[in-house]
């Protein structure tokens, strides 16, 4: 099969994050898909179909961008941030695995990106610094007792966290949840960052404590990042203060 | 001050993963401090100054760099991937936390990039696809028994794995043991991936299983991603397997 499908990590929403790989990959194509908020951010070139979806339908989009890569087309595939972290590489691989066995040759190759959570992180200091967990809080495809535990598990352990998905309106509850689980393992002053539309005109970046997070102050294009007891607050005249987990990362232990 | 620190993530060995930002970073600088190996990659520019260090003297680089900046001058401290994962992000607040109170009136801006895990994943497919965790197997800034904790808490929990430093020629034994700890949580079969100088000359990239996984395989410039009981392999004819953990990712609950 001569057709290759490419899925694009377009970074957060700054094109200086934009890696020279993925400006190649996008200019090479004769088809562009993904949901229709991502690629607007990718401006327009002469003699490329253009493929919005909903942002919902994450499998029927996988699998009209692989029918369009098997017809021989050279399609890519959008996502902000990096395509394998909550993102659309693993719904590719899922659709290739439950679908037709022609797809299983098609020249298949996923572009890296500045993952949310990096991007949130640069903007404050270092609050990943020292080992960490990315966990989606989202339980529409997973029970959210698994996801307590997970919470339970990585806080306990003396991990940083990166929430993805923390809050929609289909889900109002569950970050408060979190906040509330998380409390009884760390304390009060733990350093928390509500990073909103980070590296976009409307970028709000929050430095709060787990004592005083509020689900509210989180959307749908938050990135909440929970220190450890660890993490730590450099306090600057004039400046917001740095967060960082220092390499050591051991009050916790 | 007028000084500025700007931490730069160069991304993994291949210069399609230089964000412009991070270009822009570097071409802006009088003077350039970071490990030796990592200032070679940046292609030299006229005056500007080079600075290369040790491997392994972190807070003597970060507070060089700052006190370079501290005169006045615009200072890039290089590292590879991105600058907040296990790299000079957290040494750089930490210099700032114990050093001169003048730098903490210094700009410093951290220069996302994409990290080690993110290049590994995308040359497999999406193994990162749902909850995972990022460990540093290196015990000379913390206790074996803590990234054992670590370990059993984020196996036990069904978060995938990704294993920075995971062996050195000081720390032979560690990730050998990494992995006998981690055939208690998951089956043999669980997919194991080794992916080594991912983006430069010298790539390789093994696929393999946990009951397979061996440490001598590995080496300084590896990064180990183990997959969690939900990960799972796709077969394709002439074509390496994708790996992949579903965004259901509830085998293992």
């Amino acid at each position: 099969m001569s057709g290759r499908l490419a899925v694009v990590g377009l970074g957060p929403g700054d094109a200086r994050w934009l890696t020279p790989e993925a400006e190649v990959a996008l200019a090479e194509a004769e088809a562009l898909y993904g949901y229709a908020g991502y690629l607007d951010r990718v401006p327009p070139r002469a003699g490329q179909s253009r493929h919005p979806s909903d942002n919902r339908e994450e499998q029927a989009r996988a699998r009209a961008a692989l029918a369009a890569a098997a017809t021989g087309a050279k399609v890519a595939l959008v996502t902000a941030g990096d395509p394998g972290v909550f993102a659309m590489a693993a719904a590719v691989c899922e659709a290739i695995e439950h679908g037709p066995a022609a797809w299983r040759s098609l020249d298949v190759a996923m572009i890296p990106g500045v993952t949310a959570m990096l991007a949130v992180a640069a903007r404050v200091g270092a609050p990943l610094g020292h080992d960490f967990c990315a966990l989606s809080l989202s339980d529409n495809l997973k029970p959210w007792e698994t996801i307590e535990r997970r919470l339970d598990a990585a806080a306990g352990a003396g991990f940083v966290l990166a929430l993805y998905n923390p809050i929609s309106r289909a889900r109002p509850w569950q970050l408060g949840k979190a906040f509330e689980l998380l409390r009884r393992h760390l304390p009060g002053a733990t350093p928390v960052v509500f990073g909103r539309a980070v590296g976009r005109t409307d970028e709000r970046v929050m430095i709060t404590t787990l004592l005083e997070a509020d689900a509210v102050q989180a959307d749908m294009a938050t990135l909440i990042i929970v220190g450890s007891a660890a993490t730590r607050l450099v306090a600057r005249p004039d400046l917001p203060p740095l967060v960082y987990t220092p390499r050591a990362g051991e009050a916790s232990a």
